[in-house]
């Protein structure tokens, strides 16, 4: 690569500065569920909101509330520049990304024994769109990913958590070992979940009983990286009944939840 | 519609006829792990299989093991009928249905507090996969669900279910209302996920403690039909921590699942 002219920015760095100061690309959630609940939600910021005249029937009190204008849209050629796979159900919703503020303040357990769910590379929107939805029904705190290679907040991610992107919070963080640390430096226990390890979980969940704590799941497949492996507290598994088989890693997650609950 | 000819029967009921004679329609499975697991299942009855260079090295010992003569093709023109969303990683492998045998065989606790999973009308074949997956780890004895309005055994529902669709059985019975009342004679609880209901599941779990037992799942939105929910023996909800939330269902049969482990 050619070395910029003195005392100028190379282009990626020009870019890169550019893409923080315009802040947050904004994204389309879809699908009736998912925009109505991202209409009732005050502290989204809503742009621009494409229904058709059934949708628009359906959402009325929610777009009524929202205070947006709607663009009226035929159901055979919707306007929205979604993904033609998207179960749209005629309505979308131009948003930015909500802002979960920082990892200390959501985090800080503050005496009581909250719980997280840590995603290493888990970058299916819909697993992680369910794995939202049972953080929320077991009550923990946030679901924290890093910046990259992670669920980017979509359309597809919002439809499969089905509301609960609005209310709970899924924290991206620029380095997923370095927020391990703080998070065991908060008194957090790390518990990592490999199919390999000789700890069951529910012994593990039994040890962190009363604690705050940390579930930490990989990608299906490679499973955790080495540095987050390193970095748990303690590494457990689901024993399975029979020789085979492994859980979706949206199912590990539900029950690790269910298992840690207060 | 007029009448058929005097001793002659309507065209449907000779389709149909035929359609019975015939047996049941292959499918198409796709995916290394899931054609791996049916070429080295010896149940399973195979047809055909198409594969790419780089595939057919990956799988060589479960296409020595199964006999078959590959079919090769290429990956940029795929020559297998698969739906163009389908990941197939360059393997498909024509089969039949696997043939799990009769209700009363399969789920006869014969003395043991055996598990079964109920399916009422969940359509989607990534939730079914997943849910067979979990099925498998947690030690039930089948997945139970009508012929009509239920994931068919396809290609997709097998990529899901990562292999678990080789070794555990999913069940398709005529009525599940039936089914229910034949699974309650011989000594099943049934429990049905509701959220409404007022039992937490912890407690229809510890109910149902060292006895057979079998979770029922509808549907999410319309949740169980009416004759369903009066078939069960009882009704129990996985109580979330806030005001709102729900699981997806594949994740609540993990829950469900996993608070049944004997």
């Amino acid at each position: 690569m050619p070395d910029p002219a003195p005392g100028r920015k190379p282009k990626w760095a020009v870019e890169k500065d550019r893409a923080r100061k315009a802040g947050p690309e904004p994204v389309w959630l879809f699908g009736l569920h998912a925009v109505r609940d991202a209409l009732l939600n005050p502290r989204r910021e809503k742009r621009r909101l494409i229904v058709t005249l059934n949708a628009a029937d359906r959402l009325g009190e929610a777009i009524a509330a929202s205070g947006l204008e709607p663009e009226m849209s035929d159901a055979r050629r919707f306007a929205a520049p979604l993904d033609p796979q998207s179960v749209h159900q005629g309505a979308a919703l131009e948003v930015l990304p909500l802002d979960w503020g920082r990892l200390e303040d959501l985090a800080d357990p503050g005496g009581e024994a909250s719980r997280l769910v840590l995603l290493d590379r888990v970058t299916d929107p819909h697993n992680v769109g369910a794995i939202m939805r049972s953080a929320e029904v077991f009550g923990a705190r946030a679901v924290i990913a890093p910046r990259h290679h992670a669920a980017p907040e979509t359309g597809a991610l919002a439809k499969s958590a089905s509301g609960a992107l609005e209310r709970q919070p899924y924290l991206r963080v620029r380095n997923l070992g370095d927020a391990m640390l703080e998070l065991a430096n908060m008194g957090y226990t790390l518990i990592g979940l490999d199919g390999q390890a000789e700890m069951d979980l529910r012994d593990a969940a039994k040890h962190s009983s009363g604690m705050p704590a940390a579930i930490v799941l990989g990608a299906e497949g490679p499973g955790l990286r080495a540095r987050t492996r390193a970095l748990c507290t303690t590494l457990a598994r689901i024993t399975p009944a029979g020789e085979f088989g492994s859980l979706n890693v949206s199912n590990a997650a539900a029950v690790a939840l269910s298992e840690m609950r207060q």
